[in-house]
């Protein structure tokens, strides 16, 4: 795999977790996972990433009550060692008019905003000063996002600034299901030509926070991801068959996932032929080139992303309430 | 009337013509009056009101499409004297929550913007460089508007700026058939205490249209015009009778503010008391003493504000449109 | 007042409190009054309305969470009588594009649904039986709300029928501050001719609560108020200042309304000449002749009205759902 | 392939043209392929599906104007044998809060409706009678769209109706491409259980007419479709290099679809192995295995869903509005 070109590599993606990189993630509770990681230049180089701080929280539902409470509560510990209660900027990147695209619109409008009541004196013990703030993308406003926002950073001086966004992802497993933090800043694909358009502290002058989950994946991820999947289906089921593990669960309804197998390189080239040869970047290079040319390399997003992004942001909202505003802790849900 | 204090009086108005100067309106198409006055320093003070230049377009019906369409022409060739086909900041002032307030975001978002295509070469002849904006509330994003338009001014550089608001009439009458368009900009009502949030040529820095139709009026306006009408019908319905003008038509059913008929004072106070001995200005202020402490001097819209809204901002866009992109001119409506 | 037709009467009014019958409401709580009343057929022909049970909940405030969780209350124990914990269906009367019309649609939206999931087996304890419908209106659909909803209850067959509605009132106070319940069913606005557009247990063939709350007021009532409200703080002020009640309140800001003030016919004639001559329905009577054939006998709102019915929505929609289900009884808010 | 058994085979798909029946579909112009088929009893038995008459119409763009109305105008000479001038009910089915589904209200929300203006006497000519209706679905609601439907069909009474639906395909190049024209009426996906839910000239009593465009596509066929064109291109590359057809372009930019190639047993064996020893359909089984119990087996739509949508419901509104009311044609778009 070293040896392709991983600079110039096409699939693009925003999760730390989806680079070069080694992670080790920890199941901090059932079903939710974290892996956090310090960069600095030497090793964020390595990796083709920004140097700084960057977490991540898997998991793998929050439509039930219970698990959306579990994981803003795994969320929450980590913001807050982000966040100090202090005069906040948040912003909500992307297109309000695109379903994948307004988790961070979505999030915004449910902040708990008072900047506005310190005209007429101190705020409340419990509240922290929050101002919102939604640039839209470039192609609808015709303004460019990061000069906006220099622009508005300068005339409301916040202490912080927080942004959100709907990321891509080149997995399928973590369209959904993934909250990266990271003090590096953010650099919205909506940017035109080769200007710069990176949102971080760098530019805004005050220290930044972006928060993103993926919402969409390639078509070229989904596929690859599938022959993955395949290989390590086969392989499980080779052991399983032959340790007979269970006898009582047929191996075709069995979460393969879940246990560790070897996947020989025999075993791929005889399912796969010359394509079990190539390691997966160069699988995801082939795939490229197959679906470009002929239009079908899209963007894609669950059927249900309507309903996802709807609890999504009220997960982000609801969690930056409570850290930026104590005293709403223990509201409601 | 000209006793009490005016600077002071709490009646709500956005409009020139209801201010206390004295205006001629001329009817340049039937059921389409426009006035046009020039205020320098002296008379401006006079009026209470900015020195510049007001046009105010009244009109009957823009539900018909030939209406519609004569509408907007008066309103273009007015709209032509006042801007260039340069680098326009197109500003959408209001709540895009509350229907009344929706004027200006609306019509925002049937602007075609362009400016984002100079990255890519100088844009298709007809076609000039526009961007959009709209920065909400104060008490929805915590930031002051004012402030927040001066920064994306410095930043984005336009040529012109066009402010597009909804305004509050003190006349029935007026509610969403009056535009009036000024080169004085406008003060959002959404301010908060008493910082300045003029939004101007003077505040900007570059020419600043503003361009206002009033979608709200006052109840004391509404029973302070009502009283006014019954004086006109009354004292119509005395002449009409005397005359014996016409035996088709039952005076009831006539319109009888189309007809100039004479008030007198015996009259007035015959038909109303002692309200009748009030000049209308100490009207309006008795009525705001009656009905502001038990709390129902409301502002009030009409009931089809949702659809008369819509129309109106696809009068402002298309309008706006045609100007600033002379090739889309006779596109469509 | 007797005199005049009142079947003929112009000013619609969908309040029995409204109606020419004397009720006495009593404040079962702080700000929160209640008026019950039950028509037999004589009784129900003096009012022009139709024989059965109306309640009637006046409120002043429902923004402060407090009073809301106080008017829920009052509400829920009055809706409890009408309501059986059996196979519902509520029905959202309104147009959905209009403001002042969604609030039967968003109170719908609010609903809990259950109805299809007894196809997998008995409800879970605590929840009953509910769909919803949402007709729109006729000059939408092109359907007749009334038969549609009959076709729906036939093949349906619920127990109970739920219609909820927003009202008119002829009276500034009560809009958007008064809900009405009966079991004498509906005759929406959008009927079309003299068709029978009646909803009601009647027509539906199964019990049928409407459940309404004004949210627009005519122009005439506006004014006809204010007259009263005159009249009221003129004789108020009157004995105020000779009984010299309080040295320390300015007359100018006490709430008039709430003392019982004598008006006599001599302060009217001199307050209000011709007009003060004249009973309340005739005052009505003579604007509605004066703002009629000028076109602007207008059904108004509050500008505030998208977050009113917001409101207001949530109220029905929170009683309702812990009144049919009552496991959800204390979950939030 | 034939020895598995089709009629089990989980893959979903609403469009014949995806059936295991052949067709040959014809370009009636560049970029716009039509295919139709009536089906016997005997013939409909080996698809597995319903006897009836289906037309497709496939096209790769609609965003350009030009292309939008080639796509109409083929549309509506296909859509003419089937409307009659009569009362017709037009029918909306999907979930309006879940983008990929709101093709048919929205669609719907575009109909010029007319059948309550025959209250007031014979429609203008060039107009026919027409109403709408937006069922929503079963989970929203809790009642069944089609005893709903069947309500409905029974008290309005129409002469002809038309069902308008987004589909599921199982091929990526279909989505959003692909309007499916048919008789036989359609089986919503919404249904609970093994209720029957058909909606169709049998169920409804009147000719029904279906129309429905494919919005999204589960992951399998994503993954299978992506295996076929990389054969595609192998082979195609193959030949080409042989040939040297071009020296000019290079291979890896041509659109490999367009040409004609063969691809043989023993080059799939070389590219995939074991998996290219499986038939299409058998490829599909084996990724089913792969990605259901892991739970990745997704419906997905392409991440521009939102302005996809909009821009279809606009082809088929008006293609409808211009067909049911003559006097409409050519107004404008």
């Amino acid at each position: 795999m070293r040896e392709i070109d991983l600079k110039n590599f096409k699939i693009r993606t925003d999760l730390i977790t989806e680079s070069v990189c080694n992670f080790k993630k920890e199941e901090v509770e059932e079903g939710i996972w974290v892996s956090m990681v310090s960069l600095d230049e030497e090793k964020a180089e390595t990796c083709f990433k920004k140097p700084g701080t960057y977490t991540t929280i898997e998991f793998t539902d929050i439509t039930d009550m219970d698990n959306f409470i579990r994981v803003k509560n795994v969320l929450k510990s980590h913001l807050k060692s982000f966040i100090k209660g202090e005069k906040t900027l948040l912003i909500g990147l992307g297109n309000q008019k695109s379903t994948p695209d307004i988790l961070g619109p979505k999030t915004i409008d449910e902040i708990v905003v008072t900047s506005y009541l310190e005209a007429f004196g101190p705020l409340e013990e419990g509240f922290s000063s929050t101002a919102i703030f939604k640039p839209g993308v470039t192609g609808e406003t015709g303004l460019e996002t990061s000069q906006v926002l220099k622009s508005i950073v300068e005339s409301f001086k916040p202490k912080q600034v927080i942004v959100i966004d709907a990321l891509a992802s080149k997995s399928l497993e973590r369209v959904c299901k993934t909250i990266q933090i990271t003090d590096t800043g953010i650099e919205p694909g909506s940017g035109v030509g080769n200007k710069r358009t990176e949102i971080s502290s760098n530019t805004l002058g005050v220290p930044t926070l972006a928060i993103g989950i993926p919402t969409v994946v390639d078509a070229v991820s989904v596929v690859s991801d599938t022959i993955t999947y395949l290989m390590k289906q086969y392989s499980f089921q080779k052991t399983f068959l032959k340790t007979k593990k269970s006898r009582l669960v047929p191996s075709s309804q069995m979460n393969y996932l879940k246990e560790e197998v070897e996947i020989t390189r025999e075993d791929k080239e005889k399912v796969l032929g010359m394509l079990g040869a190539l390691e997966e970047e160069e699988v995801k290079e082939l795939f490229t080139e197959v679906l470009t040319p002929i239009g079908y390399n899209l963007m894609v997003t669950p059927k249900e992303i309507d309903f996802t992004v709807d609890k999504l942001a009220h997960l982000l909202a609801t969690s930056l309430n409570e850290i930026l505003h104590p005293k709403l802790e223990g509201k409601k849900e």
